[in-house]
This record gives C-alpha cells, sequence and structure tokens, in this order.
C-alpha cells in the first residue's frame, strides 16, 4: 500500500477507536484528528532510549512497540509491549534525569506523536483531543494496574494463559524470548509451556 | 491532636509537595487547596469496593491503605500499598463494569476526595489543581511502570531488598502475610529472606 493508503486505513481505525471517548460526531472528529501529526516509523526505530530525557510520547495506530531497560549486569528485561491504540509513555517522575527504559518498534508502525514541551500548548489549542488523550491514558493506566496485579497473582502457566486469552496476537508478533522474558521466565520455559497447553487443547478437541 | 491541627499539619505537607508541580507561590496555593474537600477515614474503612463501580478518587495526605482482590478461588492477593502523596484511583475502561479491587484503609487516614462524576466540573472549576493532579496521576503511573518492570526482573529476594531501599516504612505499617502477598510469596518465605538479610547486615557490621 502506499503511504497515503495508510495514513487513511490508520485514521479510519483511530476515528472508530476514539468515538468512544468524545462527545463530538464523526465529522467533528475527523477534522479535529486531520490536524494531528502522524508519523512512519521502520522496524527497529528507537522511539526512547534509557538514560535519555524522552522529548516525545506516542500512540499507536498501526504496529507493536517493545519496553525494555537493561540493568546493571547486563540483563536485559522487557516489560511491556504495545499495540494498536496503545499509547508509549514514559511518565518520569519530575525531578528524574532520564528514562528507565528504551522503546523501539518490533514492525514497521503509524502513530501519533507528541512533543512533550509543546503538550500544555496543544492541549489549550485542541481541547477535546486532550480530553480524549486524557482518558486513553487512563484506560492504559487501568491495563497496566491489572497487568500488574495479575502478574503477582498468577503462576507462569497461568500467565502464559492469561496472555494466550487476552493477547493472542502477541505470540505471532513478538519474538518468543523477549515473550518469556515479560512473562517473567525464561525461553525454554514458555515453550514447554505452550507444548503442554497445546498437547491439553488436543486432548479436548478429541 | 485534635482534628483541625491534624488538618493543618496534613495541609503544611501538602503544600510542600505539591509546589513543584505549580507555578503559584505559596500563598495562593494555599488559598486555593483551602477549597480541596478534606476527609478523614477510621482503620478497616473500605473506599472502594471489588464488583462496584468506583464514584470516587482519593489522594493521601496522611495514612495508608491497601488495594487487594479476591479471585473465583477465594484467594486474596495484595497488589499495591498507598501512602503519603499517592493517588487512589481505579482507571476502568470505559466499558468496565465494576472495580476489579477494593480498597480498605490499613490506619487512620485523611485525603483529598475527588467524585468522579463531577471531577470535569471540578478541573474547570480550579484549573491549577486539575494540572497539579494530572502530574501527580503521571508520576503515579510512572512509580507503577517502575515497580512493575523491577517485579518482573527481580527474584523474590531482590524484591525484599528493593522494598527495604525504597518503601521501608511498609515493613512497619503493613501486616507481613500481605506484604508478602505483594511481593509474590509466602509469609514463611518472606521472614526466612528477612531472618537471612538481617544476618549478613549483622555479619556487615563486625
Amino acid at each position: 500500500m502506499f503511504k497515503e493508503q495508510l495514513r487513511k486505513s490508520a485514521m479510519d481505525k483511530f476515528v472508530a477507536y476514539t468515538k468512544k471517548y468524545t462527545s463530538l460526531d464523526e465529522k467533528e472528529l475527523r477534522e479535529m484528528l486531520d490536524h494531528i501529526p502522524m508519523s512512519f516509523f521502520s522496524k527497529g526505530t528507537i522511539l526512547i532510549r534509557q538514560g535519555e530525557v524522552p522529548e516525545k510520547c506516542f500512540f499507536i495506530l498501526e504496529g507493536c512497540a517493545r519496553k525494555y531497560s537493561v540493568d546493571e549486569e547486563g540483563r536485559e528485561v522487557t516489560s511491556d509491549f504495545m499495540t494498536e491504540n496503545q499509547t508509549i509513555a514514559i511518565f518520569s517522575p519530575v525531578d528524574r534525569e532520564g528514562s528507565p527504559y528504551s522503546v523501539s518498534c518490533l514492525e514497521d508502525s503509524i502513530m501519533v506523536v507528541g512533543n512533550l514541551a509543546e503538550i500544555e500548548d496543544e492541549n489549550k489549542r485542541y481541547p477535546e483531543f486532550a480530553e480524549i488523550s486524557q482518558k486513553i491514558v487512563e484506560e492504559n493506566m487501568g491495563s497496566l494496574q491489572d497487568e500488574f496485579a495479575s502478574f503477582i497473582r498468577l503462576t507462569p502457566e497461568e500467565r502464559v494463559k492469561r496472555m494466550i486469552n487476552m493477547r493472542p496476537e502477541l505470540f505471532e508478533r513478538v519474538p518468543q524470548y523477549q515473550l518469556a522474558s515479560y512473562l517473567g521466565i525464561t525461553a525454554e520455559s514458555l515453550s514447554r509451556i505452550k507444548r503442554r497447553l497445546e498437547y491439553e487443547d488436543l486432548k479436548l478437541v478429541d
């Protein structure tokens, strides 16, 4: 597809998604969203670098990104995957130096990009968009609360089951060792658990 | 202390804390905060009930609260502790029925209370307070991202060490079985790890 078509298709999905957060009708919503800048990023692009102060935040229209950090001992840990209709924002405490995470694109992606330094001016210019963004951030925070609570509660096998139910597309879109890291287990455990679950599934089908 | 004195002392701390989030000077800040309602809650009060749609959000001036849920099998899991200068807010996706968590006071507490239904009107009435709240929510979201990422990365013993460094007061303020649940371990493991760390500490002192 050409970029203009990709842009149009991404915009259609964005309109469908944001509708529930606003009292604007579809025509007004489209007119407003036409002013919102959208960018294309190639697979592998690093959007935020660990140790640097983030200057931008993102909302994914199409694509997939990974949040990860490397600790003092050089271990890389994946702490989130973001896909369509999710935000990428490192909310640093005001006095914090740099981002504790990097975020990179796992796929070619189309995103809405916000400049953090201008966000207050932007919010004044597009108050309806500010309201939509605020609700999306709150919804993202709700999901983060849920993910964390379930992570504490569940055994590794239950975590894999939950992911199969809640975000099955990640198994296709994401390298398995990164998925394992996010689930707090080794890549070997992940494939063992998947095999066992597939076997149980086969027995159910029989 | 009498309630009025408690209120005054809580307000002083609130002013000191919110200063960094606003360009108002201390006098203006105090005048604005004087309009913000504050409530007292006794130890044991349930602020939000699992299964019910939350109507309020809270900001803790003094005190301690616990977020927890009971799953289908009756297991209770603690997923957060909130103390001074933290918010209590269940950000439910718009279409969600009720809160997946309960929140109750572990101590007598003083809190700022917001009615979720009126929050948009309140934000218009006190735009500077809306800005402060927004920044506090973002900072809370940053902490939640950090907590989750570290939970994934760390072993149980490392989680206990991190808590000793980051939130040592919780060991005094919170029942140990709830702390253990939050750390994803049994109460027995928690006291074993604590004993081991104390022993190592003793050796260091020698």
